[in-house]
């Protein structure tokens, strides 16, 4: 997929280097992870967190939260603890959609899902074990934030992903698979089940960064558009890629009947859409310090463009 | 079944009337719940949510804080949002446990299973909306009460439902089920799947209410004892009661092979444990003010005498 962008170079926006950049990030963040989740007893369900968590990825919802950390002025880690906890909830969030009850999905990132390895029992229990280490690794591990900042990062983290959240579109996908489902619909799914942690991610590590409201309300407007953007591309995807080259089950959206946009409104359309998200979450930036917005305006460039 | 108890009369103790405080109690908290959990969008899931949350029951965790709350000198509404959190996390998991996956069980407070009403994927996303919406209502809704008291319960609370917690003890049960399990990794069970999550709920009462760190750790050894003692008993009547009862299935743990005390010391050793329980959690309350203590010192009686 090819996007015109106002960040024309790709790896290079005021001389910031952005594979450099997420990759130092991604291994601290894979270190934490890793330190987060031991191997200790009961051994089934630590392997099974671990299993799904440690499995890779960009770990681009951690990245944003601490990017926005930074673009508000804060140290990484301020945010780190919170940046390890999207990734728990995000991997919860993955275990639990997988299941046979649920989207029954063999494949994610290219390995069995976790019930196929661990069973439905242990999995189920991995998720909220995740769900549960997410808010406790934030109150256990977060130094130098005022305790006012970290209960309303409890505040924005927990309605992001319960029933007005994250749920609330995994309930509406569940519903919507063999019906005809309109473009509101699916905006409503998209934006609650995928686009509403994103916006937790970038929210959450402002406030940690000690980001006054402007700046919070600011970046939630960025979030909200590469919230969007993140699910239409992960809809074109799903019908120009291989199985292989997305690392899970590719074409399932066609196959169950599950409303994306390509289907709704032709690849070409979709494609000019995600580019005016794209363009649109950079221009709310503008105000910020350019060289300190970069990591944000990159990753939106990034998201535009990812491969899987 | 019927204890000694250092409480002999049972409905009074210095002049209180138990009964009169549980019932004013937990009207309060089933209103406070109603108002958590309304029926908007996405209906299914708030429907489901209710479902299982409003069935009832005697709301013994929520009280447990809310005593303990006041035990320290704290006024009630300080707890209040904590005490509804701890009846959503404990219906979250009771809707986990009972999936065919888990302990596939049909009936649960006398009423069909959340998962036979709604459906396994509903009450899948039922279960992590309760956990999500705990944590977020604690947030949102804890007054006067200083920040850095409410991420230490955030603390206390999430380490008691995780890995190390309440997801451990059901770990290892569905691991027990057809084995021999001895005496050890029975207390390491129901510690871990009951005792935990009621421990967490007397002491975040009393972080909510202002008690000192003296204080918190008291209370932490009561709890540890009734948590022991709810599970004794809760096995006992598996044994003694009929379904109809009991409002669940009952004689489940000896069909399944699970593993129980009366199976493992016999009725009369396992009601002498329980009783000797609750002769020790009263103890434990000794240094503070009897009549503050009074509610706490029912609440043992009122879990070793129980009668579903």
């Amino acid at each position: 997929m090819a996007f015109s962008s106002t960040i024309s170079q790709g790896n290079s926006f005021l001389g910031f280097r952005f594979e450099e950049y997420m990759a130092v990030k991604a291994e601290k963040v894979n270190k934490l992870l890793d330190e987060a989740i031991p191997l200790c007893h009961p051994l089934k369900v630590n392997e099974a967190m671990r299993y799904s968590v440690l499995v890779g990825g960009k770990r681009v919802r951690p990245i944003l939260c601490i990017a926005s950390c930074e673009l508000v002025g804060g140290d990484e880690s301020l945010a780190m603890p919170v940046a390890c906890a999207v990734e728990m909830i995000h991997t919860a969030s993955l275990i639990h959609d997988d299941l046979p009850c649920m989207d029954n999905d063999d494949l994610r990132r290219g390995k069995p899902t976790n019930h196929k390895v661990f069973g439905e029992g242990i999995a189920v229990l991995a998720g909220d074990a995740l769900l549960s280490l997410a808010f406790e690794h934030i109150a256990s591990n977060t130094r130098n934030v005022s305790p006012d900042r970290v209960v309303r990062v409890f505040s924005e983290l927990s309605s992001a992903i319960g029933s007005k959240g994250l749920v609330a579109g995994q309930i509406m996908d569940l519903e919507s698979e063999g019906k005809e489902v309109s473009l509101e619909e699916l905006e409503y799914i998209h934006v609650h089940k995928t686009a509403k942690l994103l916006e937790a991610c970038v929210v959450c590590g402002a406030i940690m960064g000690g980001g006054n409201d402007t700046d919070i309300e600011r970046v939630r407007k960025y979030a909200r558009c590469i919230g969007l953007l993140f699910q239409v591309v992960d809809d074109i995807l799903d019908v120009t890629k291989s199985s292989a080259q997305l690392g899970k089950t590719a074409g399932k959206d066609l196959v169950s009947d599950k409303v994306t946009y390509p289907k709704l409104m032709g690849i070409a359309e979709a494609k000019k859409f995600a580019n005016d998200l794209m363009a649109q979450s950079v221009e709310e930036l503008a105000c910020f310090d350019a060289a300190r917005a970069a990591p944000l305006c990159h990753l939106a460039y990034y998201i535009a463009n990812r491969e899987n």
